[in-house]
């Protein structure tokens, strides 16, 4: 684990942090000296949740603020309980006629503060209860009897709900009695690769390579187990459910999940994770709970919900509605509004499961009919005289492999000559089919653009792009003029010309960079200039045998092998093969 | 850098993680082949504006897909652009009869791919153009004449700006036209204290300790400086800030700033960072952007928009949009709500910047008078009984001063004997002061609790909620009949035990723990049941005394220096202090 931070230290990031939030947000007010983040917005009338707890877990708490959510958030410095005075803060910032709900997750010092905040502000006339969030299953009845199980990322649910209750207008029991059986239908397991590191702190220790632990919380605790080797995922999530699921650990199985209950998935960051991995993550969850559990959640969320600094950790969160609709009579129509329900809080993710109307209308060319139409148009040529001309320019160049085979090994990685012949084989195959039967040129065209793309990489997609601007614009011309138009050198030199132009907006290599651009450039400014492919196809071929003792400019070729002397330097072998499958095209259509 | 992953190589990820964000977003669809995330509601007579690039960098690009953003985002493999193939899948999936954008960072592969496709698809009748995002300024004009600058963060604003005109219904040009001038008016730059790893590949190098890169990109690239030591974060910021903003820096300068031009800020974490940290940045860049460059963004987002995997970097975005207004002839009054518009793509932040009304309305409690007014009130007792008392029992524990503190130096931190003497000091001159001459029993009951308050810690907020408890419990048997109710033993002893059963409600410690429990538990149920402070007094020292050679349970003392036989150990500090501080009690009652 690294211990690299741009903060050297954590004094004073706390309310740093907590600022930009609230710069952001119209909301959102800030009191610095209680680090206490509060809502401009939260009417009297409604229930007050707040929550909070120590710092590093951004974006919890204060990220939650808003209509909908938390009225207040409290925060300590990093991983400490914030005190009774800064609880009291909030709770004076945000008082309720309807009652105030202090949304604690069970560890020591959050107890006895927000504990101490709630016997004086009662004693102050407040109505205020205390909402412990328990939702882990590391660690099972037995260890957990005497302090109570901590809270980890189902508690968002609890918030989540508890504030949508709020917002709806319940009064404070309904809301503590949906909020607590939220908590006891909810459950999480963590897992992480390694500890997050403290700014400022002495690292304790980092946990092996090729070592995971299991049952991880959000503070840096040691974790139920340490596994090593890390199991493949989809075993690695399977005894991550079996945590949270299993009937039959009667230590734990601290929730029942019954047949097509309703049920929430809720996948957290604990910050270090890429959302590379933690989408895949969730992923894997969701086909791991179908797979063992037969369980497909009716909502999903992933995203970082309450962090653990950048500890590259993620947990998994199960939230049981139904269980929530039999404890108290609220049905699940009412309970998946309340989980949807707007909120203007920053860091709740958006509902993603609004209904939606997908768009019927199809655009034009939706369908491909109409591309397919277009892509048959246009004027026709002379059959023989096209087989001939691409039948000759392919053989050449397949002729020509082991010559650019050997360049390439030279200074590349030696696959151009194969490339080359595997394009030109692709063009005969379909010349042998019937290609240019009919003539139809620009379907011709297209259909060379597709098995030049098989070349891939820059060679093809510099010679793909040409190829398909020249073909535009030879349409373009036509559709302009279908009955005057023809396929001709002259309307050939000046599609040729723009295509070059349009290529150049693509690369950057030019003539002298050592690319197939040394071939295609004097190729189409000289086709365009004189008129006359002969001509045209001779710059192509100076152009080529000039990359001869060149040094590479761009590309690949620039950072492989390129150390020799200019003069042993062999042509490029890219910029040969394009003015070989030249010169074969002009022979073709000589014949 | 930590090359652990929970994915040993990067093969499916891409499909996996895509398929996890359609499975929460009912607007999108995956084309798990082509890697395409497009949208269900997009409407084919609004222009289609499409990005994309390699993966790694999510929430970019399927994250975007949405209403008002991206109708489509095409996802190559981990740092590897697309193919032309997939590109040209996600045209078809979201063709538009108003015109297509094809929003590119201008990266190599993705300028000839997405390139490549754009022609293709004209060909085919489209009406398709590519947007070329070009924002980083770590190289100068010199080093990038050839390939032109990389696309960083600030093209969040490119594709928001673009998606929201399109949404508005403008028309090809207008988009376009908006889009480039986005791109022209906005600068980015990046720094990061390591590089990314990539599940399954080699791992190139990590950055050493005290060292941070400047100029950093998102594909693990060099970086244009590496800074060790590792400067005070406003230096650093400062020196990010110039390559931004330095107008003297002419091989730079590719954005004038001009004095009240509206800007706004972008801060992207690489996502390794954690929000802890991301958020204090934010902080930090919108105070050295006031101080060195009088600019106050009037738009600010702090998130992960465009990742390197986890890497623990960030970068720096600056809009001006004062610099688009000029150039496209469309006001600000038109540009800042096309950028706060409502979308419904997953990843964009909440627009924070909504028009609020500060609820004015209070709740009774709102101002505290009430609070003060019930604090004041309640019944009267013997002044000089009740200043004997508290006298007496501070005295008693002031002297008991080095006792508690040898003890506590046996088996704790030492400081419990000076917490203790600093909290019975503060009541001693509370007292001198006239705490009790006018006899108002709550009231002193609430200063005694502030000065428990002071001593802190887990002792501290124990005494402090059985005491505030305690008095909560009289006034709520004060309030419920206030003519007959009086200051006894009896109404006492009821509140005690009422007291006692809500702070076991907050800690799980009890008798035979070794804390303060052992001596407030006996006490307060000895009272409860016989009514008789003496009684109750000796049970409390019992209890206290009792803790002599007991194992620590719960709190620090389970983890610091319990290693003696039980014989040695002396009585828990607290629970002595709070022995000696009761028997003060009687005993300055008895005078």
């Amino acid at each position: 684990m690294s211990t690299k931070h741009f903060f050297p230290h954590s004094e004073g990031v706390v309310v740093q942090g907590l600022d930009s939030l609230v710069a952001r947000n119209s909301h959102l007010a800030l009191d610095a000296p209680n680090k206490v983040v509060y809502s401009k917005t939260h009417h009297p009338s409604k229930v007050t949740v707040i929550s909070g707890g120590g710092s590093g877990h951004e974006p919890a708490w204060s990220g939650y603020v808003g209509d909908g959510l938390l009225a207040a958030a409290v925060n300590g410095e990093v991983f400490a309980s914030p005190s009774t005075k800064q609880v009291m803060a909030a709770i004076k910032h945000v008082p309720s006629d309807a009652g105030i709900i202090l949304c604690i997750t069970n560890y020591t010092g959050d107890n006895l503060h927000f504990g101490l905040a709630r016997e004086k502000a009662a004693g102050m006339g407040y109505n205020v209860g205390i909402l412990r969030m328990t939702d882990d299953v590391a660690l099972g009845r037995k260890q957990t009897e005497n302090t109570g199980r901590r809270g980890l990322a189902a508690n968002m649910f609890v918030l989540k709900l508890c504030g949508s209750a709020a917002e709806a207008g319940y009064d404070y029991d309904k809301c503590m009695k949906i909020g607590l059986s939220v908590n006891a239908n909810a459950v999480t397991v963590g897992s992480s690769l390694d500890h997050c590191h403290i700014p400022g702190r002495e690292h304790h220790r980092s946990v092996p390579q090729d070592t995971y632990v299991l049952g991880m919380g959000i503070h840096n605790e040691p974790g139920l187990h340490e596994i090593s080797p890390i199991p493949p995922v989809e075993q690695l999530v399977g005894d991550m459910l079996k945590y949270c699921l299993d009937p039959s650990d009667k230590d734990r199985a601290f929730v029942e999940f019954k047949q097509d209950d309703v049920v929430a998935l809720l996948i957290n960051n604990f910050g270090g994770m890429s959302n590379f991995e933690l989408e895949a993550l969730t992923s894997v969850s969701r086909k791991v709970l179908e797979r063992d559990w037969k369980i497909s959640p009716k909502r999903i969320y992933a995203q970082t919900f309450e962090s653990s600094l950048n500890a590259p950790g993620w947990s998994i969160s199960l939230l049981n509605i139904s269980g929530i609709e039999r404890e108290t009579k609220t049905t699940i129509n009412t309970l998946l509004p309340l989980l949807d329900m707007e909120t203007t809080a920053p860091s709740w993710p958006r509902n993603g499961y609004r209904d939606i109307e997908p768009v019927k209308e199809k655009a034009q060319l939706a369908n491909d009919g109409g591309a397919d139409e277009v892509a048959q148009k246009g004027p026709k040529v002379d059959p023989t005289l096209l087989d001939s001309a691409l039948r000759t320019a392919c053989n050449a160049a397949i002729k020509a492999e082991p010559d650019i085979t050997k360049w390439d090994i030279q200074m590349g990685d030696g696959d151009c000559g194969e490339a080359v012949v595997g394009m030109c084989q692709g063009v005969l195959k379909k010349l042998d089919a019937g290609l240019t039967k009919d003539g139809s040129f620009f379907h011709i065209l297209d259909e060379v653009g597709e098995a030049v793309e098989e070349i891939g990489g820059t060679l093809g997609a510099i010679i793909s792009i040409i190829l398909a601007s020249f073909t535009t614009n030879l349409r373009q011309a036509y559709s302009k003029n279908e009955s005057s138009f023809a396929i001709d050198t002259k309307s050939a030199s000046q599609a040729a010309g723009a295509a070059l132009n349009n290529l150049m907006g693509y690369t950057s290599a030019r003539v002298g960079g050592r690319t197939v651009m040394d071939t295609l450039i004097p190729f189409c400014q000289t086709l365009e200039k004189d008129v006359d492919l002969a001509k045209a196809v001779d710059a192509a071929e100076e152009g080529a045998n000039g990359t001869s003792g060149m040094k590479a400019k761009f590309g690949r070729a620039t950072y492989v092998g390129d150390k020799g002397e200019a003069q042993d330097k062999p042509p490029d072998p890219g910029a040969m093969a394009a003015a070989i499958f030249l010169r074969g095209l002009l022979d073709g259509m000589k014949k």
